[in-house]
């Protein structure tokens, strides 16, 4: 199912992990690819700390200004896990033990080892739908338009292909790339004429450095695969005339 | 020079190549470490798109509520490069030729070579504080507590060691890692309680996969190391009793 208009997605990174620096996040592009695949764009992503009062502000603000709400991180064991509660008070609704979550996770470990640290994970918000996880048990849940996903980045990408269903998308954002041997200042203007001559694409221009040369990687990005090929054209019209070398189209 | 009390900052991401997820964001990272050593906190991260609307908006918003603001990206030659203009729009200022950029570019080019594309990189808002580029000559900027770097993490990297003496920062944030071989469920009730102890002090806990193996980081952190001293050993008393193993300390 797709709809005709533009659909839209925030992402909310939660914790102090990637705001000190210590590790770097991943989980935005896995599921930003994802979503331009099944017609999402990502209009926004942010990252902000495990604190209470920040992370319900922030997920009622993206919430209704998105079709829909990503959150990664905070839904482990540990003190610091607070992403469940913190959906619960952003959304008014009970804080309370998932039925179903607590079948999963029983079955899942051995006898006793459904510690009281695991037993933190089945708390949820009311009426929860969950996400299951494949990987490690432990599932992920939704409200309304808020998918709330582990940080982990194994796990999240092995939960995001059960959501496929939940999620309406427009059409799939199609991308083409055409790579150069250039610098972007040789290719700035014509590149400029092409955008003005193609308003509704989008592009944009990437420098790289490959193998220790550099190039210019050009990215198309539309719903239509028809304007992508006029721009594609236009585009390798005046690389042509400025003999400049294709490395990759 | 530092300050007393806590100085933090917020970093905002622009480009569309993030947000459609083809290219991962590492500058977050790079920024926040630095940052850190020099005694400033990472309060939030936001990730946009090339519109300058949404650019004015959000880094009028984003300075105000930080000490100081960090922009990536957009300081190009080519169409998509609109952080310049949206800066001088944000802060209601002329967008104007930086005499001192168009000296460093002029000089920095073989004759010839300083085109139209290159010279819309000297565009900039007025009165702008450049931040000057050891790699591949194009400067920054720095109007107010705003600070524009360039999107390509190699040539950020290089920049920032020039920005130092701008930036006056509190105490470094010190961290201490206790890497061990268990699960988070298994500490996850002690590392509550030494949390409730040391209110004061930031305690995050990471599961990790490493050679094929389970494990967990505690990260303690705080301006204070006579704190962290105490915490870890807190730890590290429990984590005996628990006959856990002590990977890394």
């Amino acid at each position: 199912m797709t709809k005709n208009t533009k659909v839209n997605a925030a992402i909310l990174i939660i914790g102090n992990e990637i705001l000190s620096g210590r590790t770097q996040d991943t989980n935005t592009s896995t599921i930003a690819l994802w979503l331009n695949s099944i017609g999402v764009i990502v209009n926004e992503v942010r990252v902000i700390p495990d604190i209470e009062e920040t992370i319900v502000e922030t997920v009622n603000h993206l919430r209704k200004v998105n079709d829909y709400l990503f959150t990664t991180g905070g839904i482990g064991p540990t003190h610091d896990d607070i992403t469940a509660l913190s959906i619960s008070k952003a959304f008014n609704i009970k804080y309370e033990i998932h039925k179903e979550a607590f079948k999963i996770l029983e079955a899942y470990y051995k006898p006793g080892e459904f510690n009281e640290g695991r037993q933190k994970m089945i708390w949820m918000p009311e009426n929860s739908r969950l996400i299951l996880n494949p990987t490690s048990g432990a599932p992920g849940f939704n409200v309304e338009n808020v998918f709330c996903l582990p940080g982990v980045p194994s796990i999240l990408k092995s939960m995001l292909g059960g959501l496929q269903n939940r999620i309406v998308g427009g059409k799939p954002i199609l991308s083409h790339t055409i790579s150069l041997r250039t610098v972007e200042s040789e290719i700035a203007k014509s590149l400029t004429d092409v955008q003005n001559n193609n308003k509704d694409l989008e592009i944009g221009s990437y420098p790289f450095f490959q193998a220790g040369k550099l190039g210019v990687s050009i990215v198309l990005r539309s719903e239509d695969q028809s304007k992508i090929d006029k721009c594609s054209n236009e585009i390798l019209n005046f690389i042509d005339k400025k003999k400049i070398e294709v490395v990759d189209r």
